[in-house]
């Protein structure tokens, strides 16, 4: 057998994978986060990120779909939740709609789904299949983009508290409750993969899986920037700036 | 637009197929329940039905990957919580291993696969495929022979606890449980099914996804008798009755 490297180095090349191409790099997230943003741009990322916000749930239960062992579709389970909410309890769908309401749109317009970009339905579909179809190291592992999300969302919270009117404790609750929920999934995650990537051909999986994950976020970002970010080119289908406003 | 079989007569259609196709017609059921079945063959069918419980978590997940309404994942999530379990709450799973233990199997060896016949694993399969690959209608319809479970259960239990030394309130509490959270499910389901079946062509293809289930029940017992009703043929790879004993 090859001699595989430790957990340490081999989490150290997972870590590299988000310093190097996880969206946080990505202009558009400079762009939101400094203010430079107009009102539109802000709408057309809430609208294009409500499907993926949407899609999150889908592809966990595509997991659990695919996994025999009770204990780790337990352990999987509160991904679901978090998403979906409970009775009594929203769930960040529901809060990413309050910051639909927040920046004007109605949020039965975003919920509708229309005006979404056809890119990004292509990448956001691109991960729900992957995670239904590929081992399940590769499906625990492109979940791994959560170790990258905290960073992003604690200067997406100061970003957006600093320039925007819209910004409030209650159209960014998304985004604190995710300070929190991610965290607690990617230590599992984490753990999982570094337990179960025990070849080195296991360990390159993972980071191919981790890579292409990188990849369905940020073609987000591109198409999102290609279609607004002036002069922008609105692709047919794509949301025209004056449809589902409040 | 052709008429519509109003709301109770599909009902009834669909409550007939019951009456004509569910497994407890089976005579393996009443072998069972009237204590007629040796230990062996008990174990058999514990063994066997393990892998139909240990897929249900599954296919739930399965259609909740196909759900775009929050709102109907979150209705049908309580379906893998009652099998899988929570902290501190045992699930149906874990209560059917307890009921393996019970007629003097190790749990372990069960909960393992091994044994399982051929027959059964093709049967559960193609419910999870069905679940995944067909509409929602069907996919919802084919759960709908919880409507019949309740009066199987009762029968089964009182049967158990009659005729068999194993049985008792430990061995047989994943019954008991089934006697609350199948009505439940089957409530919502059916009024989804009632009113989403709104064409003549919808209410008969809800009914084939019914009978298509109750196939798949029937064909596990047909399976089970084969195998070990004496004399029984056990094709390659079943339960040999001397594995997995306690």
């Amino acid at each position: 057998m090859k001699d595989i490297p430790d957990a340490s180095a081999f989490e150290a090349r997972l870590r590299r994978i988000g310093a190097e191409r996880y969206h946080d790099k990505h202009p558009f997230h400079h762009r939101l986060h400094s203010g430079q943003c107009t009102m539109d741009e802000v709408r057309a990322w809430v609208i294009n990120r409500y499907y993926y916000q949407s899609r999150i749930p889908m592809k966990d239960a595509a997991f659990m779909s695919r996994v025999t062992d009770p204990k780790l579709r337990r352990a999987w389970r509160s991904r679901i939740e978090d998403h979906d909410g409970a009775e009594g309890r929203m769930g960040g769908i529901e809060r990413w709609l309050k910051l639909a309401e927040g920046v004007g749109l109605d949020p039965e317009y975003v919920a509708s789904e229309q005006g979404i970009l056809p890119a990004t339905k292509f990448a956001v579909d691109a991960y729900v299949r992957y995670v239904r179809d590929m081992p399940l190291l590769q499906a625990v592992a492109s979940s791994l983009t959560e170790l990258f999300a905290p960073k992003i969302h604690e200067q997406r919270i100061a970003g957006l508290l600093e320039h925007y009117g819209f910004a409030n404790p209650d159209t960014i609750a998304y985004f604190r409750h995710r300070l929190t929920e991610a965290p607690k999934d990617v230590a599992f995650g984490l753990q999982w993969v570094i337990d179960h990537a025990d070849t080195a051909e296991k360990q390159d999986e993972a980071a191919a899986a981790l890579t292409f994950k990188t990849d369905v976020l940020w073609a987000q970002l591109d198409a999102l920037w290609s279609a607004y970010v002036e002069p922008g080119r609105i692709p047919p289908g794509g949301w025209n700036t004056h449809e589902g406003l409040l």
